[in-house]
């Protein structure tokens, strides 16, 4: 049994969902485990990690539509230093996740047929973000 | 240490929250990891994990219907190829969660007196859902 | 490669979020595991778990604010047995987490420089609530 840590930045355009999938299966292909887990843990508390289905672009922006209704820049939020998108991007990180646990199989996570790794960006502006992935196994 | 995957397969009946605790203790009793993790993850985007209230079916009822009011079948999404209730079935899903990780002691998942593991399904239709189970331990 | 688990008890004073970083290193400092990961894992249904912005107040006030409109407690629950925060509780922490699992390097949680973890406590009267903390790694 081992333990390796890597990390995958990306840049990202303002908000959005931003596939990770291959990034994340080539960290794994790296260290030549075959048989463990993959923790995907996202270092930033304005953006946050989903998985989501990877195929029908159009679910992700209904997805992305949904999150501007359900948590708008308009409401009136205390905390708002860094503009009208602060506050909404901590919440809506925190309705989704941090963390996200794979199985690895023979070299490979065990993802299902549509599932694919999405950083979710909440920020207006562009940003750089770091995505560590830790892979346990032998 | 040792890794031990397993799966469950469940057939669903339509939405709803369907218990799979005994079925994961199950799989750990089997592989007679005493003292580690377990690692739960649904391999669907339909479809969602969730710990919950294990005593009171009320509680589930009320939280199945917050979600029906929350992301309701009637909003205008975009994407719909499979029906009202197909980028509601995404969104509820990104709204609770895909993995859990559970620590083991003595062979037994740590769980609260009132925990319980659900698959909560979101399609109106029944379907045959792939649950994995990862033992990290020795 | 080891697995040790701990646990940290602490006593809310009703709804809001309590940073436990310090304890969460604390535990991980005790088991001199250097390299690994780190399972938080709260054992309760109407409390729930968070990563969060750990230095300005306001965004904790707003998340929490944002939580009492999202799932208001005058609304209509079939299960009300322990108040009206009884069914808003268990809703609250399935829409947020139960487990979150953070890489340790050299020692350390590789949180982000913004990141705190929190119990995100949904009861209006205090309670006394566990984690538990499991380290794995060498």
């Amino acid at each position: 049994m081992r333990v390796v840590h890597d990390g995958i930045e990306l840049r990202t355009k303002g908000k959005g969902t931003y596939e990770i999938t291959d990034e994340v299966q080539a960290k794994i292909d790296n260290c030549k485990i075959d048989n463990g887990t993959v923790t995907i843990f996202v270092q930033h508390t304005s953006c946050s990690l989903t998985l989501m289905e990877n195929a029908a672009p159009a679910a992700r922006r209904d997805l992305e539509h949904f999150f501007e209704k359900l948590v708008p820049e308009s409401a009136d939020y205390e905390h708002d230093d860094e503009g009208p998108d602060d506050s909404t991007s901590h919440i809506r990180m925190v309705l989704t996740r941090t963390s996200e646990t794979v199985p690895i199989v023979d070299g490979k996570m065990q993802l299902g047929t549509w599932q694919g790794i999405f950083l979710f960006e909440h920020r207006r502006a562009p940003h750089r973000r770091k995505v560590f992935v830790t892979v346990i196994g032998e």
